[in-house]
């Protein structure tokens, strides 16, 4: 897989995307990540990528030309699955998006910032616009590299051990039960006795109890899906 | 404002607290970000910070001798208004969770890590948990940072424009309408014609039409909670 990721702030991605999991998938040869600075596809002095809005709101706003140059250019290497859009508007990242995503071949992520990309950047060059919560950000970058963690990890080989994934809160609809390691005893604070008793199936269905219940009480539309 | 951050992989978060917004909200004093490496705060050898989980299934748990040890040190400098633990289990952030918790002194963040952290933590630490969206990530260090990011900038003097904060998506309940800037015309794809008007009152109400539009198409629910 690889995932080329547009952005006017490439420092903002240096650290998420060469840390633990992300960069061993990359050391790995599962997947590339290549980050492209947009002011290096800008024709204007001082490699501008924003103006003034045109309908006169506050905040500047990000150029249709650099960015459609960088796409064009990529595009002409290989085929892309996507070209994701970060915004607020987009369709919420979700577990099963995440699955989705993690099967492509080559993916585009464009990173908003400023006050937002001119609009036709969103219609005639964007396929998928992904929003990861209802909330503002300082732009696009924390974004896609949220989109780009949780899909590398889901890569086959990315995560050392297999079954860790597969047990993650989501892929089966329940939230994890809780989970402890020595010492049994903190400060009074001891871990459930179930667990240090050996009994390998009353541990299982302690475990199982637990993940239903907390699912229940605190994510109850997790269930709806199921 | 004070952030503290308690993670295992300070390095994760080098880039998205010294970039752009956040970076020059500390700069001006408005909110000061600390990261510590629990890892300075474990008595075992080779500062070793995780251990086998009592229940037997596969990856490492956080223990909670060094996140104990961390923020009993933070608390007896300062009060916290929360410990604040990222986990796909919490409460999901919205832009009404983080105007709230922009009007925070003092705020703990604890970076979840391997395969989880010892329960007790979260029964007996943490104030409050928080999930940037139902999607599981390599750790807790992004939700920090994207916490951080979207309370950071909220605080008053954060961003240059006040404006540019107060019509955010979110904000009103509303999606933004379309933005665009120069050229007028990109290769035939030409911006609305009400926008080039220079009619001010027919622009406000195409953009309070647009904005509607959008919501009631891409978001519905926003407009249930107005």
């Amino acid at each position: 897989m690889r995932i080329d990721i547009l952005t006017v702030m490439p420092e903002a991605l240096e650290s998420p995307l060469h840390c633990s999991i992300v960069q061993r998938a990359q050391d790995k040869g599962l997947v590339e990540i290549v980050v492209h600075n947009l002011r290096d596809w800008s024709l204007r002095k001082h490699r501008k990528v924003d103006d003034y809005a045109f309908s006169g709101e506050a905040g500047m706003v990000m150029q249709i030309e650099p960015v459609d140059r960088c796409i064009e250019a990529l595009k002409a290497q290989r085929d892309y699955d996507d070209v994701i859009f970060t915004s607020p508007d987009g369709e919420l990242l979700t577990q099963p998006l995440a699955n989705r995503l993690s099967l492509a071949r080559n993916l585009i992520i464009l990173c908003g910032h400023y006050k937002g990309v001119d609009f036709r950047i969103r219609e005639h060059l964007v396929t998928r616009e992904i929003s990861i919560g209802d909330y503002v950000l300082t732009g696009g970058e924390l974004p896609a590299a949220v989109i780009a963690d949780a899909v590398v990890r889901l890569i086959p080989g990315a995560i050392g051990d297999e079954q860790s994934a597969l047990n993650d809160s989501f892929q089966d609809n329940l939230l994890e039960a809780p989970i402890y390691t020595r010492p049994a005893d903190y400060k009074g604070w001891r871990v459930p006795d179930i667990l240090l008793s050996g009994n390998e199936a009353a541990i299982a269905e302690w475990k199982m109890q637990q993940a239903l219940e907390r699912t229940r009480r605190l994510r109850p539309n997790l269930l709806d899906n199921a």
